[in-house]
């Protein structure tokens, strides 16, 4: 299962280029990722855009856990221009560890607009880290729980040239 | 061969966590590519920083070429912390294709400052495209004899589980 | 009259303060004004955030007429947390120029959040330049009349001192 | 007396008009200020760019003050094209109060570039938070007598029209 993250893109994510930035792209992707999983106030009550069930990580400054970004990997495949209806950023994960995750993306063209352009497909291997220590922690068994409705095959990168190691 | 171009962080790549931001860690790649790969006017007479034996891009407004970014793959190793010495950013070629290559970088601590810290490392593949017909364009042989010194073998990744494709 | 133009933030616009940065403010100063002011496709059937009637600049790239920003001036009021809901950037024009507006701007809390929070005031001067000669051009008929139902007294700054010119 | 910080443009500096956005401009603002008053341990002996004599200010995560940003403004004069070498941000003290000071800019070409152009004059009111509390300091005397020989007239302004207030 997927979700759908509607991310409104800035004018400020265009470069020179006029067209989204490669570094303004992980903005977007940390903006779906941010609200799909990091539990506020204002998701009880207010936000609609994202259904609240993975959002349970406390994301307010001086949360016990930190959500650090161990990796990376991004295949761009078409540039995106500014447009004002919001991206749609769809995400899964790709494989749960005991403290690390790794959350996959589609960056689509927004809902409704023909044909549909998938910009981007992406990535992050996330660690659990607690914030008193510093150290990695375990994912619990409330975010298991909460996360594996999400889980499904990685995303399939298609420009990855073979590595060494 | 390498290149060591020096960058200076900046305070605004601290994210909330008080350490530099994953997105920020590209503008820095971003950053080092330039100076390494364009040619400017002020290249000739006045950077010091970086030796122009790479800078054979034309990198100005209305330049024939665009650099487009067609995929990137980072490792975050450690926390990068806010310092005022330039961090030492090694960079070179580890393929060449025919109108594409893969810059390769190791992001370390600056130089001088002791132990050294490996912070990242990254990979980037950069599409040459020709800005009047928006297409791939072939490395031509100036750029080839220019880059040649500095290939070497693609950046080893040690966090990359397998892909499906 | 004032538009009022909902603006998200994004937790990338925090600084190491783990409030939103005094640069990052001008960058939801800009959002609010494109999307009050430039037109573009996706107004006319998509973006009911705000009301089109004051949108009738051509912000596509390659438009006739580029915004330049003149002068700008911020009074900070109060610290900005991360948040989900919007922001309320509530915007009119302060005056109208021959070539030049300048556009006025209270940034507040989110609508329906109590107690109501004024975070900045801000004012932006922009000038009307013709993209092809790079020359200040007049706002048009049809621009001075969208815009005159939201002309009324500009911001009041209250830590401004006396400046010597 | 005033203090000339080298500040370098980075490409990203740059928006779809492919010129320094008017929020970077205020990222270049704060890196001068940081260089001119953060003391860091490599000020002490690695950084020759900026005379350390008025970098009293820990800037350090954890350090016991804070600095916010009250009020700014800023007056672009000219657009500013990306450069490699780093354009002269020219830094003094336009008013001393009891927990705050006014810092005045005027941000010109590079060094040795000839013709000088100014691109931009700003002014910036920081207020002295202890972290602890979150309440102003005072400045003490220690910082007032390495700031002293900086002050000197505030910039003067020349866009602006007159405020209500």
């Amino acid at each position: 299962m997927r979700l759908n993250v509607p991310i409104r893109l800035r004018w400020s994510d265009l470069d020179a280029y006029a067209h989204v930035n490669n570094a303004s792209m992980l903005r977007l992707l940390e903006e779906a990722r941010i609200q799909a999983f990091w539990e506020t106030d204002e998701a009880v009550h207010g936000d609609t855009a994202v259904g609240a069930s993975t959002a349970v990580l406390d994301g307010r400054p001086g949360a016990a856990t930190l959500t650090i970004i161990a990796r990376q990997e991004v295949e761009y495949l078409a540039q995106v221009p500014y447009q004002r209806l919001p991206l749609d950023v769809q995400l899964w994960i790709g494989r749960m560890g005991g403290a690390s995750l790794e959350v996959c993306y589609e960056v689509w063209s927004p809902v409704g607009v023909a044909p549909a352009v998938l910009y981007a497909r992406a990535a992050t291997t996330i660690v659990l880290v607690d914030a008193a220590s510093g150290r990695p922690r375990r994912i619990n068994d409330h975010e298991r729980a909460s996360w594996t409705p999400y889980l499904d095959e990685p995303v399939a990168f298609t420009k990855r040239a073979p590595s060494r190691s």
